[in-house]
C-alpha cells in the first residue's frame, strides 16, 4: 500500500487542489480530494494519469535525425524506414524496443498501442515461433514497465491491386485468413493485450477487410494519411477510403483511424456518427509533410480523440497535444480550439487501447500517475490546468504505472535511456 | 585564452569534425578543423555558433500558460497582454527581463532583439530617466551573460486614424521627434546595441514612418502578423502595410519585417528585392492563430531569414527553427523546404540586429559558443547536422557568449532559472 499527494491533479471531472490517493495491489483503492499530505509521499507540480500513446512504430525511433537531409516526400522517406525494417530481427527489435518504451516511460506514457507489422524474416520466412517480433514488443514493454497494446497488423498488398514488394515480404502472412490464425495464437497477460489492425486501404484488399474487422477487440487503420492513397482508392473503387472501410463494416466504437488527415465532410460525419476514434500524430503528421486533419471536426461529429508519436521524431505527449491544438489555430485563426480539459482527455486516452478502464485518477483504475513539475525554466508562473501548453517531457518528474514507480526524479528504472537507445541503434545499425 | 575543442561545429560553410578553437579577449583568435583535442577544454555534441533571438517582447513571458482559459483571438489575448504591460516599472522589468534572458541563455541564445515599447509609467508620465525601463532592460541583459539589441519602439496611435488607448498611454511618446530626441540618448555599450521600431502601421501614422526609418541602424516593425491589419491598412490607405512602408522609404537591408504572415505575392517581392529582413516566430505564430507565412518565398526572394521567440509561449530556438520547417511541410507536402544549415543559418543570424560579426565560428567573431548533446533520449542516434531537428533546449549544455562560460552543464551562472522567473513573475502580479 503507497498513498501519494498531490498538490493538483487531474480527477475525472477536472483539476483538483490537495489530492491524496491510496494505491493497492496497483489500482486506486482511495482518492480524496482537499487533503492534507499527511505522511503520503509527496508529488511535485500537477499529476495527470498516465498517459496513452495510440500510435507507434517503435523501430521508426531509429530514423530520428537522420532524413532530413534531402527533402523529398512521405514516399522518399518511406524508402528509408524500408531499408531500416530490413534490419530488424527478434533480438535487435527487442533490445531498440526496450529503449524506445523507456524514452516513453520518461514522457510520461504508461500504455503504448504498437501497430506492429515486421511480422516475418526479411524475405517473408515464419520464425520458429511465427509471432517472435511480437514477442519481442511484449517483452520489451514489460521490461520498460509499461502497458501495451500488440495491435497486429494485417499487411497483404503492395498497393491497391499491387503485389507485395521485395521490402514489404516480411509484413505479409500472404492471406487474411494466415494472419487471423497466426493473430489468435497471441496471449495477453496483465501488462499486454491484443488489438488487430488494418495496416491501409492500400495494403489490405478489399475483401480482406470484413475478416480483419471481425477482430473481438481492438481495430486500428491508417486513413487517409496522403492524398495519393485517397486518389489510389477513388480510382480503383470509387469511394473514399472511410466510404470503403464503412462499407466493409470496418467502423465503429471499436475502430481508430489513424492520422485521418485528408477528409471530405462526407467522411468526417461516417466517422463521427459510428463514433470511430481518429488517433491524430501532429509531430509525425508535420514532419511527414502530411498536412493538418480536421480535429475538431472530428470531435464535434462523435469521434474520439487519441494521440499518437507514431515515427517518434519526437516521443512527447506533450508537444502532440501542442500540435494537435496549434494545428487548430493555424487552420482556423482561433485559440482554444480544444480546452486544457479536452486536450488532457486526448493524452490519456486508453479506450482505444482497449484499457478503457486506465487513464484516469479514480477508484478500481490502474494506479497510473504522471508528475509535471511547476518550477522549471519551461513551467514556472503557469497555472497547473495550462502547463500542458508550456511544459516539454523533460519537465515531468515521476511516473507511476500500475503502483510502480517506474521514472524517479526523471530518472528511468533502466538506467540512462539516452545511452541504451543509441547501444541498441549501433546493433540494428550494424545488422545485415 | 582558452582553447575548445568540439567533436563537431557547424563552421561558416557547414559542419566539420574535430574543431579547436581559441578565444582571446572574448574573440575567437583561431579556428582549425581536423585537430584533435590535446589540452583543450572538450565540448560535447554539436557546436553552434551563437542563437540569436531576432523578437523578443520580454514581458510576455509572464503570460505563459495563462492565457488558454477561453478561447478568444489574437484580440482576446492581447487584452490580457496589456493588463500585464500595465503592472510593469523599472525595478519589477528588471527582474522579470534578467529572469526571461537566463531562460535565453540556457536556451543558446547568446543576442536578443528586444522589441521595447513599455517606455513610460502607466499614465503616460515620463520617468524621471526617460529611458529608465530601456535601461533596465540593458542591466537585466547583463545580468544574464546576453547581449541585448534595444529595438527601441515608435508607437503613436491605437490603430489607423484612432487615439491610443488608455492602457496603450505608456507606450506612446504623443509625437515621432519627442520618440527620436528620446531615442537619441540611449548609448551603446559593449554589450547593447541600439535600433528603432516602427510597432505597426496600425501604431505609427503614415507621416511618421519615414522619421523612424531615417534611424541609422537596424530597424523592425511587427507586419502584416494578422488578416485584420491588411484590411485596416487597405481601407485607410488603398494599399497593403508592406506597399505603405516601401513607400515611406521603410523598408531595406537594414529593416527587419516581423511574422510577415498575411502578404500578396508583390509584397513578398518587395520585401526580398530590397533585402529587407523577415523574422518569423512560428511558435507565437502557431500560439496566438495568426498562420503560417510564406517563408521559403521570401527567403527565394531575397529576404534574409531570421527567428524570434516573440511572446515566449516558449523558448527554445531550436522548437522556432523546427517550427519554421514544418509549418512549409504542412501547408506544401514537401519535406526539406529548408535544409539543415539553412535552419541553422536561421537559428544564428545577428546581421538582423546589429551584430554582423556575431553568429560565425570564424576568426575575428565574438567567441559565442552553443554545445548541444547527441546522448539524451531526445537526440541519440541524431546525425550530427540533423540533431536541431530532434533536440530541444533542455539538450543544451554549455553556452559560450563573447568567451565567457554563460551555461555550464545546463546551469547557468545566476542558478536556478526557473526559481527566478516565479520570483520575478510574484512581484510583477504584486504590483499595483
Amino acid at each position: 500500500m503507497t498513498d501519494y499527494w498531490c498538490p493538483s491533479a487531474w480527477l475525472p471531472d477536472g483539476l483538483v487542489s490537495g489530492v491524496r490517493v491510496r494505491v493497492e495491489n496497483g489500482v486506486f483503492t482511495e482518492v480524496s480530494a482537499g487533503s492534507e499530505p499527511g505522511d503520503a509521499t509527496r508529488l511535485p507540480g500537477v499529476v495527470f494519469p498516465g498517459f496513452a500513446n495510440a500510435h507507434s512504430h517503435a523501430f521508426h525511433r531509429g530514423l530520428r535525425g537522420r532524413t532530413h537531409g534531402d527533402g523529398g516526400t512521405f514516399w522518399t522517406w518511406r524508402t528509408r524506414m524500408y531499408d531500416l525494417a530490413g534490419r530488424l530481427d527478434p533480438d535487435n527489435y527487442l533490445l531498440l524496443a526496450r529503449a524506445v518504451y523507456a524514452e516513453m516511460a520518461l514522457a510520461g506514457i504508461t500504455c503504448v498501442g504498437e501497430f506492429h507489422y515486421v511480422h516475418h524474416a526479411p524475405d517473408g520466412t515464419r520464425y520458429r515461433d511465427p509471432n517472435a517480433m511480437g514477442h519481442a514488443l511484449a517483452q520489451a514493454a514489460r521490461e520498460a514497465g509499461i502497458r501495451l497494446t500488440l495491435l497486429d497488423t494485417c499487411y497483404l498488398a503492395g498497393g491497391i491491386g499491387q503485389e507485395i514488394s521485395e521490402e514489404q515480404r516480411r509484413f505479409s502472412d500472404g492471406d487474411v485468413h494466415v494472419w487471423a490464425e497466426r493473430v489468435a495464437r497471441l496471449a495477453p497477460t496483465p501488462d499486454l493485450r491484443i488489438g488487430a489492425a488494418i495496416h491501409s486501404v492500400r495494403a489490405v484488399p478489399r475483401a480482406a477487410l470484413a475478416t480483419v474487422a471481425a477482430f473481438d477487440g481492438p481495430i486500428h487503420v491508417h486513413l487517409s494519411e496522403q492524398p495519393a492513397e485517397n486518389d489510389a482508392c477513388l480510382t480503383a473503387y470509387g469511394r473514399t477510403p472511410t466510404q470503403l472501410l464503412a462499407d466493409a463494416g470496418a467502423l465503429g466504437p471499436r475502430t481508430t483511424a489513424v492520422h485521418a488527415t485528408h477528409l471530405t465532410s462526407h467522411d468526417i460525419a461516417l466517422l463521427g456518427e459510428s463514433h470511430t476514434g481518429a488517433c491524430l500524430c501532429p509531430t509525425t503528421e508535420a514532419d511527414l509533410a502530411d498536412g493538418i486533419g480536421p480535429a475538431r471536426e472530428l470531435a464535434d461529429a462523435g469521434s474520439p480523440i487519441s494521440l499518437g508519436s507514431d515515427q517518434h521524431a519526437v516521443v512527447d505527449m506533450l508537444l502532440e497535444a501542442r500540435a494537435l491544438e496549434h494545428g487548430e489555430r493555424l487552420r482556423t485563426g482561433q485559440r482554444g480550439r480544444f480546452s486544457p480539459a479536452e486536450l488532457v482527455g486526448a493524452m490519456t486516452a486508453h479506450a482505444s487501447l482497449g484499457w478503457p478502464e486506465a487513464g484516469r485518477i479514480a477508484v478500481g483504475a490502474p494506479a497510473d500517475l504522471v508528475a509535471v513539475r511547476l518550477d522549471s525554466p519551461r513551467t514556472a508562473g503557469c497555472t497547473p490546468e495550462q502547463v500542458l501548453l508550456a511544459a516539454t517531457a523533460t519537465d515531468i518528474d515521476t511516473v507511476v504505472v500500475g503502483g510502480r514507480e517506474v521514472v524517479r526524479a526523471g530518472v528511468h528504472i533502466l538506467g540512462d535511456v539516452g545511452r541504451l537507445l543509441g547501444a541498441a541503434m549501433a546493433v540494428v545499425e550494424a545488422a545485415r
